[in-house]
């Protein structure tokens, strides 16, 4: 496999995706962004990245749920009414939820897929105002995957895609995004074993480079923006059968379980 | 106050300082970078910020310890022998927690200023070989301050600066970069009762931009270079007295306690 030549000397560039229309179910995020990319005169280069909000990629998927629809447990009204919370949003959540984490003013879950984030990342923003929750994908790897396979089909390229969203995190404040689903690339840089410049043999030294790739998407897309997705030029990542499963930390390894 | 127009239509570039050369107690910071950056026909712009990672700071700052002169106490004797570790490093992680938070495998401890991390924070990779162990900086968010002023006495132009080091987090495997110390921005944004494009008023969504500036910090920098500083452009940070430890969550607030 090997690592891919760095576009220019060390710089990195992280370039919005402008111009994505609202998505909806059928979508192909593949081809928006191709397309998007198109009209504002760019396209991918040989080394790109690309990351993408998981909300759009949620959307493509039909991953969405009119809230109306949705009918409360006991449980669900009994959380949401203790923390002035939707109940319907709290079942959703509940639902999605492999197991609960934390219970206490906010809802901490696990997903199937092992994420740790508020509300099994159910979320209401950024849809339509308050009638729909859009999930998080049913498996954002294979997302990912996907993503990865149609643009190397519409472009030629290799290029590693990144689904992100934004999480907490126990003992800091405020959320920074992370990666949900990765395909094309590794996620982490293992640097065990290496000699720095001065001769020491480095240990406990794994780079979530897949998370930190993630946040610049949370620097340049923004919250509350229509820039769902952004392109990520001059990092040398290195080419694997990468998946954002391979960041969850095993349970048995896990010192905060 | 306010924020500064964004230098370009929204691309974020992060470019390595290049060049810095040993860092030796007394150095200034600020002077390494303006050097190193003239030296390669590099400048400050006005919307630019700094990103350091911190064991440069702490060598400027004379935070490294002799591992000859460390004498470990039993419990680090104890640990370290447990756990196949440098005795002195965790005598010296010790030395610097408020509290240790977790003891197994590995040493997670509070910090004085609030920081969960392992062996607080101290490192013996990228120093001299092994002999000497750096600490954190006795007050990160001082030294960016610090850092902060002297840019603008070089340079006239105002530049937030981010001090960087890179934590492990539960849940997820890897080290991702964050800010430690941080000067003349606000490290978080905050997008609460602001509306989406939808109408919807959002909640939750405040966002830890210093830690995800920091993370760009640890794509650019690497863990095993020689490139201990980035400039990120093109960001729309928000002016404001910020500092590292409004980053750190109240333990009232934290549900992982």
């Amino acid at each position: 496999m090997g690592t891919p030549d760095p576009v220019n000397s060390g710089e990195l560039r992280a370039i919005p995706v402008l111009g994505i229309r609202d998505v909806f179910a059928g979508d192909s995020v593949a081809g928006l962004v191709v397309d998007a990319l198109a009209l504002g005169g760019l396209r991918f280069h040989d080394g790109d990245i690309l990351v993408v909000k998981h909300k759009i990629v949620s959307k493509a998927e039909g991953r969405t749920v009119a809230l109306d629809l949705v009918k409360p447990s006991a449980a669900a009204r009994r959380f949401a009414r203790t923390n002035g919370a939707d109940a319907r949003v709290v079942e959703l959540a509940f639902r999605e939820a492999k197991r609960v984490v934390r219970k206490k003013h906010i809802l901490i879950t696990e997903t199937q897929h092992g994420l740790v984030c508020a509300n099994s990342g159910v979320d209401v923003s950024n849809v339509d105002g308050g009638k729909t929750a859009v999930l998080l994908p049913a498996d954002a790897d294979r997302s990912a995957a996907q993503i990865h396979r149609e643009l190397k089909k519409r472009t030629g390229l290799h290029i590693p895609v990144i689904v992100a969203d934004s999480f907490g995190r126990p003992w800091r404040e405020g959320l920074c995004d992370v990666a949900i689903g990765v395909a094309g690339m590794k996620p982490i840089h293992d640097y065990r074993g290496k000699r720095d410049p001065y001769g020491y043999k480095m240990h406990a030294t794994e780079e979530a480079v897949a998370d930190e790739l993630a946040s610049v998407a949370g620097l340049v897309c923004g919250k509350d923006s229509r820039v769902p997705a952004c392109i990520i030029r001059g990092y040398p990542y290195r080419r694997g059968k990468g998946s954002a499963r391979q960041m969850v930390r095993p349970a048995e390894k896990d010192l905060f379980r």
